[in-house]
């Protein structure tokens, strides 16, 4: 038996690392695209799995948002048997259309783990292991600093949310095509480079910016974006840890808005959803512990008690935040400040209040 | 009189802010390139000094790195004379040639922030101001993407560090253009748009990625790169004053190494000199504090004793940090960790030390 390729070790050891809390008899799933990532990681999954006394199951989420996807799918799913996953199943999910580009992306990836995690729960898998490289997350990066929310958006994706683990996001999508080639796998290259489930906007990021930053900017630019977002997660894991903490000494009262029942509060950083705003309620903070912060913590602390009260997220721009911290640092009398929700932020003797809208 | 167009009044209104807190009599200075920036920069000034009453300053330093220079800055100091300014001086630097092409850019830069400094001292003025932009910030961003040591690196320029601030970092280089317009200032547009002081690099960035990141990723990606430079800003600053904060409350001693006078100690993020590595001593930190740190905080506090001890910032790279970081986090009885300039660190009684090279 020869020695296999470097690529090849790197994957399992990658992978080994990455499942070490997992014993025998544990059910491990992979997504699998019939891409070059989610194969090799099938691939390496099937050989960890003999010697660990391992589960395994493919799970394969047709979007039927390309002709010959089902064909794709299918050749994947076979691949997989092959390769002796235990549990190989492939489910077709409906894609709302018709909601333009950027939401039609949203609206599969929404499907997709929708899916994913149905399967996970019906097959009691401990984890489902997704395909993401080094790669991927650098275009992650790129999009991220596109949207330009700051630490978090440059984040990129986490090495592990919820069940879902990604071993591979130290690896480069050329590894992963060398262990596809040693384990003599045809992936699936989509011949437009624009698959349904990426986005347009990521293939141009990846056939387009990423090449010429690696001309210019210096080779293996892809290295240096991951290890971006791997120290913006732990930095804005630490400024919102920080912030919740600031948030909790400054809260004073949390009052129901006109009798509706009291939320359990947003949490920091969380999406309350729509129902939420039906809790809306005043949140007052205390000045001092505010004045003294550092800005990074005062800001995010700031929008983590909108966020409580019931403003909506979405429309919760950055230089709102900006705005109601203003009435902390530079307090000149202004009137309250006008917040999306028809939301209001105003200070009065040592405290900024922020009111949901009056009710008649 | 006709209203001045809407980029001057951006100019104007950012200059007026920036400059509040300076009265009557002031003397406030401008670095001039013959670029737009800067030539709006010392017009604007001219003007707001006319009715604050300041008294104004326009240093242009000649690198002498083109063909031509000197033309281009004796230009510049003849407009400058025009506007009305009331002391214009001019430099000629030399740039120690032969460092290689970054080197060269670093050395221009460190001279010519040098010979600006000198020149505040002289005319006693109370700041310098410099007329990078947000299209400036953007590439800064960018180039520090590339370096990427995390969110310090994507922090960019700060508006103000030392004596010098930089009041439009918010306008774009064509509102400075359209500032010079107004004025019937004829600025230098360097023809290989390789503009010594910015270095090739730079230029490709301004050239080629920027152009093609609007045309993909959105228009005025330039805004939204400043904006992260803001953000990141901020939290950079918060997590290095909460880091330095954790070292303080996880320091036991330093000790002077074979009988060296004791530092005053680096300070977080700070660069000691070569001289510093004579004051080489042991730094010893508690692990409690450590252990339940954020992430963030503690490799931040590790890397800054790290240079308390006096191992040479340059070769400390994140990854010496992460090593030691594992003697908190995974220990396992890990043999010492070899550190640049041969220090080492280890792990010993609930407590981690920093130790410098063995003297014989």
């Amino acid at each position: 038996m020869t020695t296999p390729p470097r690529a090849v070790m790197r994957a399992r050891n990658a992978l080994r690392a990455e499942l070490a809390d997992l014993g025998p008899g544990a059910t491990i799933a992979v997504a699998c695209s019939g891409g070059a990532d989610s194969l090799a990681l099938a691939s390496e999954l099937a050989f960890l799995a003999r010697r660990q006394g391992w589960r395994t199951a493919a799970f394969l989420v047709d979007h039927g948002l390309q002709p010959g996807s089902d064909t794709v799918i299918a050749t994947a799913a076979h691949a997989c048997q092959e390769l002796g996953i235990d549990i190989v199943e492939t489910v077709r999910v409906k894609v709302p259309q018709g909601a333009g580009t950027g939401g039609l992306e949203a609206a599969a990836r929404t499907a997709r783990y929708r899916a994913l995690t149905e399967l996970a729960q019906r097959h009691e898998a401990h984890t489902v292991l997704l395909g993401h490289t080094l790669d991927d997350q650098a275009e992650t990066v790129l999009l991220g600093l596109a949207r330009g929310s700051g630490t978090r958006s440059l984040a990129g994706m986490r090495p592990r949310i919820g069940i879902f683990r990604r071993p591979y996001l130290a690896l480069t999508r050329a590894d992963t095509e060398a262990v596809c080639a040693h384990a003599s796998l045809e992936f699936w290259v989509d011949p437009t480079n624009l698959a349904a489930h990426d986005g347009p906007l990521r293939s141009q990021v990846r056939g387009r910016v990423l090449p010429l930053l690696d001309e210019i900017l210096g080779p293996r630019i892809a290295d240096t974006l991951a290890r971006t977002a791997a120290q913006s997660q732990d930095d804005a894991d630490a400024l919102d840890a920080l912030a919740e903490e600031l948030l909790t000494q400054a809260l004073v009262a949390r009052e129901p808005n006109a009798g509706q029942p009291d939320a359990e509060g947003a949490g920091l950083g969380t999406v309350p959803d729509s129902s939420e705003s039906r809790n809306a309620m005043h949140v007052t903070l205390r000045l001092a512990p505010l004045e003294t912060a550092p800005r990074a913590l005062r800001t995010r602390a700031l929008r983590a008690a909108a966020l409580r009260a019931g403003v909506p997220a979405g429309p919760l721009k950055y230089r709102h935040v900006e705005e109601i911290e203003r009435l902390v640092t530079h307090w000149r009398g202004q009137k309250p400040i006008d917040l999306p929700g028809a939301f209001t932020a105003w200070r009065a003797s040592g405290h900024i209040t922020i009111s949901p809208p009056t009710l008649e």
